[in-house]
């Protein structure tokens, strides 16, 4: 049980993992950080957070830091955090890419208070309101570089994610960053240029949409995420997202080729194999 | 309320059909009809269906015969089910294309018996076990030429996609298998595409689907669905599919460029123009 955690970021993984954390009796006391008063009242209202104060102030009196904002401001933020706290302290991430944060946090003297996470849960929506109860159950929780953070640390960080019903994978930053590319980042731009495609053809044709059903809405759910902390996830795992891309598109032609020329039975094997995602999926 | 309705293709849409006509009390006799022992056996088991018969037989014992079933196979099929039916009948299919079937019938001299319908709904899984209660409901039904068709047949299969929950909308069917192209086809085929870009990466790397989450299964799901129904969609609807294909492997480029040139700003562009989808969407 901790007297205090302080939540950098009270939107949906933050808000989330508050929720989770108080609903368990984990802690006495949220300190919500935010950049905007809107969010951080919504977030007090919807008793997500217990109380506000600016960030060093919050630092100092928590026994856990929690940050969960885009990634590109966490690299800065995250040393800001680290320079004002002691060895008693952890500070972990939820962040959707790894390499960046770690490499750049590599030589900080408090490195081993720091424990690298990403809870692989999410929805396609943002802010305190979409905190949820429950999130996170039954998803995997990666950590990095594990061998770089202190042991008790670590211990703390598992335990709490296995108590939210994570199970945890562990593996180096670029793989992180690698295998995120194709089990969700690629997801997301295949759902953003799908919304594009689609709503490019209503400019001329408003009906379009009055037939989508469940699969329409299945594919293109993911459009609706937040610019603002997509653009830093996909400038941060460039190359990784480029290679899925690059291999996506491939995909996609050999589709296309196979209706231009007309070869129906190879459609049927391209088809067949993508089947076999049914071993993996429920 | 009918004595005898024939179904021909006891799977995911004719079972779930028969079922929604059941649970309403529409229909007192549902005579399947199915080109597999096996199939037909599962619906009676299942109750989709309360007998069986040879396909002439059972379409001279019924008011409406009711057709879902691939289609490439409906074109053949559906001229034999109307060769042998009398101006007293009503047929209907729930094909996902509707302009080689409407185009082949054309001078059939039973054509104003025949409802051209696709009801907008389904899921990935196939067969009679795929058969779901309370299907339909809340989704658009499409009918196309609805003026080569008698009004008494046209108003009993609307009277019956309204008491499943179906709105209707109209139109022909080369406007249909546009839409569907948009608004169904290119979701299976961006799908498939992706189960088999990841599918590819996990051959050396097996952890990959450890990591899967929601937003993963969602865009991916629909690469379960059969490859004997989707093939002679696409097959049949192969110019309009290449028309968007060939516009989404342009938004997919859109982004690739984004990211090579690292163009931050463009990237932020398409996804908040993407993000547009949230007014269709709920």
């Amino acid at each position: 049980m901790f007297d205090s955690v302080t939540i950098v970021g009270v939107g949906l993984i933050g808000g989330s993992f508050s929720l989770s954390l108080k609903e368990r009796g984990l802690v006495k006391n949220v300190i919500g950080v935010g950049n905007t008063a809107s969010g951080i009242n919504k977030a007090l209202e919807l008793g997500l957070i217990d109380e506000t104060l600016p960030l060093e102030e919050a630092v100092k009196k928590s026994d856990l830091i929690y940050v969960a904002i885009p990634v590109d401001v966490t690299v800065p933020v995250m040393r800001q955090i680290m320079d004002c706290m002691t060895e008693k302290q952890i500070v972990a991430d939820a962040g959707s890419t790894k390499q960046a944060l770690c490499e750049s946090l590599a030589d900080h003297p408090l490195r081993r208070r720091f424990v690298a996470s990403h809870p692989m849960w999410g929805t396609e929506y943002s802010g305190p309101e979409a905190a949820v109860r429950g999130a996170f159950g039954g998803r995997a929780c990666v950590i990095c570089e594990k061998e770089k953070t202190d042991p008790d640390a670590v211990e703390t960080m598992e335990n709490i994610y296995k108590s939210l019903g994570m199970h945890m994978v562990y593996m180096d930053a670029d793989s992180h960053d690698m295998h995120a590319a194709y089990i969700s980042h690629i997801s997301h731009i295949t759902s953003f240029a799908l919304a594009n495609t689609v709503l490019e053809k209503e400019k001329e044709d408003s009906a379009i949409f009055e037939l989508a059903g469940g699969g329409f809405e299945s594919t293109v759910r993911l459009a609706k995420s937040n610019p603002a902390m997509w653009g830093p996830i996909f400038k941060q795992n460039r190359e990784h997202v480029l290679d899925v891309l690059n291999e996506h598109i491939a995909q996609l032609r050999k589709f296309k080729s196979c209706l231009e020329k007309e070869n129906y039975a190879y459609l049927q094997e391209l088809m067949e194999n993508a089947n076999k995602i049914r071993r993996i999926l429920k």
